[in-house]
């Protein structure tokens, strides 16, 4: 549970992200990979924001300019959608609009891990990925074998905040606790469920709910972290009545409509 | 309810034409969008037509001029599915095949507004889509922020009567009462749940539906009034059952699969 | 059920190459349609494998010599990712790690079919497809018009048992009874549920399957044969069940998870 008043932030604080991103509705424009665009749409829907996937590089662009955040998700990334990526996280730079960088599977693959490291300049609000791709990001790892990591997200602590320091945004690290961190400050979440690693795209769909979180307009370490904590406690929910991993994925999109209060996450700054 | 006899289309009818659609398994060649293939495989599949999706231009031209009717969604076109769409709307086109247009977020973007224009040379037997897109097809409105659409579909009445005019088919415009139009006759169907404006790919599986229809060889106006009822009938039960908008859309394609008799859709004509 | 010794797989066999697939948790590098991408991928997330749809030309080279198993499926292959797959497919081969051709649609459209031609040069373990796509790859038949098959597996018995003796591997034919061949062994597997035909991607889901067996090590014969084994019987207790197709899938998934025990499947050799 969060102490109120800590230096971190307060479940007041998050509580209240929830409700100016329902009422907010950003328009968050996604340029992600073709396995998970249907959850994270969902997910999307789910808490009140409007998705769009537009990865066309004729449209990239100006698209990134008028919607609310963007979220660049590097899973199935192509040399095509790679020039689309450039454009809209240069495009959301410029305007001034908070985007989010996934580096998904960094690391082990020089293609993306090129992208990803050049990607860095346009300065995203946040970079969320799993320890590994934290790690190799911030040059501090050789990356895991793919979406998966080995490492726990406190390995990743001294990378995340020189990651930090690096784009002077936030970095949030996914694991049994997750860790969200502006480079001075350092939040944790707990909770979740296993069944979370068991969905594909629920990871994606964190990266987006936090790009949604940013595009209602609060700072990134607050949105990060009301992300984080909305997704655990609906995963909480959801894995109390699924019967597997199958019947997870409906529920948690579910859990993640009717979540609105964020006070009994277990957020620890 | 519809009034047997009126001069639009009449429950008899629609309850036929979704017996016949049972009977041909029609082949529906879908040029879509990677965010919500999986559902409108899914809806086809439940309503008893195959879907098969083929966007590669080297396959596009030939496969349209086999299959009993294409479906053209400009969700996430890219340049090179922009070939293959033109070239398989074109092939549909000079084989008599009956073809579907869902203009995307047709508007605010100009490459895909581009290719929207030029598509209905090739003379779609029906466009369907939500009142921004119908009004900036028609050049009568600049165009939604995307997917969704802040105008309700009686407000592209006219929009919709002049694009019928140009393509010489029938317009669909998706609302919380749909109404559809070859130029003369319009029908509406109310009905429905809000549930399927948070499931991604609710609409674009309802142009699927209609292309399914008309694979199967009903006229147009039927054909798409048919597929809205369908949509419409099948969303109201899983409605019933669903516990949010996760558990919503496994639900309602079990119903697509049930519901056999349109007659008690909301239809006016 | 399965005989106890009979001179193809013994149901211990199947039991043990579960309990391998569990241990070994492989990586599964995919090329695959984004159609059935993310019933894919959950499907392998499940059994316990771990997926990876990678299918930049500048990645997959690099990413199939490290993965444990390569999956080529041809659902929505294009000209860029046909690349990849001729760059993994080699890749694979020159590594000594199995990888699975599922030649969706093989037959009707030549561009695919070229390219399932020639990747058979490849050398892949196992080619599973449903009876026009394996008759068509053998060059026994003119092929279905898209992923269904009029066909009974039996029908394509002559044509597996030659394509096996070109590749040297096992061949699979998907259908009311499925069938798996090594050229001179042939297996039968029955039981599994209609609800498969009507849920988009569980024949592709089953062809990663087959990888994920084979990255775990097994022969390609026992692998095969688990795979089509363990999505039967799954299938079976989902279809007790669901309510309908859509309602199918995720219990499908949640069925795929908890089947450890693969010898009640009806297995004869």
């Amino acid at each position: 549970m969060l102490a109120k008043g800590c230096h971190g932030v307060d479940a007041d604080a998050l509580t209240t992200a929830r409700s100016a991103l329902m009422a907010a509705a950003p328009l968050v424009h996604c340029l992600t990979n073709t396995v998970t665009q249907t959850l994270m749409a969902n997910a999307l829907l789910a808490v009140g924001a409007a998705p769009a996937m537009v990865d066309e590089p004729l449209e990239a662009e100006g698209f990134a300019a008028v919607a609310s955040a963007v979220l660049v998700n590097l899973g199935t990334v192509n040399e095509r959608t790679a020039v689309a990526m450039r454009l809209a996280a240069r495009s959301a730079s410029a305007a001034g609009t908070p985007w989010v960088l996934d580096p998904v599977a960094v690391g082990g693959l020089a293609f993306r891990t090129d992208l990803a490291t050049e990607l860095l300049d346009a300065r995203p609000a946040v970079v969320r990925g799993n320890a590994s791709e934290i790690m190799a990001l911030a040059g501090a790892g050789a990356g895991g074998r793919g979406v998966d990591s080995a490492a726990a997200a406190e390995d990743a602590l001294d990378a995340a905040t020189a990651l930090a320091a690096r784009t002077g945004g936030v970095v949030a690290v996914s694991g049994e606790t997750d860790l969200v961190t502006d480079g001075s400050r350092t939040v944790r979440i707990g909770g979740g469920s296993a069944l979370l690693t068991r969905t594909t795209g629920a990871g994606c769909a964190l990266g987006a709910l936090v790009a949604a979180y940013l595009g209602a307009g609060g700072d990134a370490l607050t949105g990060a972290v009301a992300a984080h904590a909305h997704v655990a406690l609906a995963a909480e929910a959801a894995a109390r009545v699924a019967a597997g991993p199958g019947t997870f994925a409906p529920l948690w999109l579910d859990a993640l409509d009717r979540v609105t209060d964020l006070g009994p996450a277990r957020v620890t700054a």
